[in-house]
């Protein structure tokens, strides 16, 4: 049996390809006292990853070129010689890419409660993506019945919960996605009141459709264009919570945001948020949402 | 003795120049049962009056071309047949720009407290300029003590106040003006700690040597290139209250504001404002700030 890794080949020039990784064959992990062995399950390909091929600071340190991709992986406890975790339990953490890593002393790795739900929510709606739908969509929305939330990257893993969220709450949910088959997974297994293809429609168009009243919170994850166009849409008062401007992570240069001075006439709040400041509330956001 | 009043003549593309208006004689104002006539003393002319120059909507009505231009005024009453204003008392309410104005039942007008300082000050410091600055620097920025706080316009009406309260909160404050003498103004009679030129100095330049502990409040009153470096400069969990983007006013294009994800990574939280909503709170304001 033999272990593998996946490392940054290059830094990616806008859009990443498979040239920007070599999957390459490691050396099998070794336990050492109070080590912990994990076997990889599901990995998590977030956004924000994207900003970490790059060189310089953002708000997670920078991937070097020949190091493994590391991001959120449950896996299953391989071997272990730390009186926290048994073998066979299922963990999750920041890991490498690699079929099998050792965490040692299992710092960082959080045991995941099996009674809770499926072992990879805690990747999802049980983990990071869920919590940071929760911050956005209601601690900073604020959604009230009757209101119109507008969802961008909606069948996203943060953007499809962010809707369910604020739906419950007792608002009118509105997703963008890319493609049909995305427009109908945020229709029919999200139960979104409405959802449109941004890549097949224009943008005001769309939203004067299915926003007639106006947009009272947008749920931001592409910023851009996208923006623009929740800004000119939006009412006096409201929300945007800013999740990270995914279409801005693959641009080479940045065509700014037009409009802002509605911003002013509107009175709009805009509020960029990061999920690490918020992780102390994620047992109270499980046992809340499980 | 006549009458002469301030029309608007054209609709300004870009900059307003003089061709914009027209001073022309016009009737001596007639005090039916109930009216008041005002003989104006301070107008006052500010920034928000250039939206109201443009065709279409803005937050305020717009002008027509002919019609009067209309701002904030202290007056003295000339005339009463009205029982809640007495001849040669002080007041101000938005009036036409002329000599005298009659004013239908008194509608609009607010008597002036002599005891609470000059009358001029009913349109200034004791006025909306005021409670903008203070439900801005104060109720959005929340400065703390130590805290960094810039202020561009820093020497308009609003900006001098903005940056004057964040001061006795305890924040070391910064401003910027266009021109050696606004800044001297700021500097000397207004109190703030640093002020720079922004026309003579690059922007990231004077920001880097005047808040080397990055801005934790940045009070917008011009948008565009300023904004887009406050973003640089900001530290993190910032507060932007966006009073109005003077530079977008006269602007035929909208360049857009760059940088607009560093809101994300730094946490930012972005509110405009317009003090129409916070009226209410003006006696309070006036009463503690007198």
């Amino acid at each position: 049996m033999t272990n593998t890794r996946i490392l940054l080949a290059r830094r990616p020039v806008g859009w990443v390809d498979e040239s920007c990784f070599r999957i390459e064959p490691c050396p099998e992990p070794a336990c050492g006292p109070e080590d912990v062995v994990v076997e990889a399950i599901w990995l998590s390909l977030d956004p924000y990853l994207r900003g970490r091929m790059n060189e310089g600071p953002s708000y997670a340190p920078g991937f070097a070129i020949g190091a493994p991709i590391v991001s959120r992986v449950v896996g299953r406890v391989r071997a272990s010689r730390n009186a926290r975790f048994a073998e066979g339990e299922f963990v999750w953490g920041f890991l490498d890419w690699a079929l099998r890593t050792v965490v040692p002393r299992g710092e960082g790795l959080t045991r995941i409660d099996p009674t809770l739900g499926r072992p990879s929510l805690a990747i999802s709606a049980l983990g990071m993506p869920g919590l940071t739908a929760w911050i956005g969509a209601m601690a900073l929305g604020r959604p009230r019945p009757g209101d119109t939330v507008y969802v961008s990257s909606a069948a996203g893993a943060v953007g499809q919960l962010a809707g369910q969220f604020a739906r419950r709450a007792g608002a009118r949910v509105v997703g963008s996605a890319g493609g049909p088959d995305k427009v109908a997974f945020v229709l029919e297994r999200c139960g979104f009141d409405a959802a449109f293809d941004y890549k097949a429609r224009d943008l005001d168009e769309a939203l004067r459709e299915h926003c007639p009243r106006g947009i009272d919170v947008y749920f931001d994850n592409v910023g851009g264009a996208t923006l623009e166009a929740a800004l000119r849409h939006a009412n006096v008062g409201a929300r945007f919570p800013l999740c990270g401007m995914i279409s801005a992570y693959n641009a080479t240069s940045d065509p700014g945001v037009k409009g802002l001075q509605l911003m002013v006439s509107k009175r709009i709040a805009m509020t960029g948020f990061i999920i690490y400041d918020h992780v102390h509330q994620l047992p109270a956001y499980q046992a809340r949402v499980a």
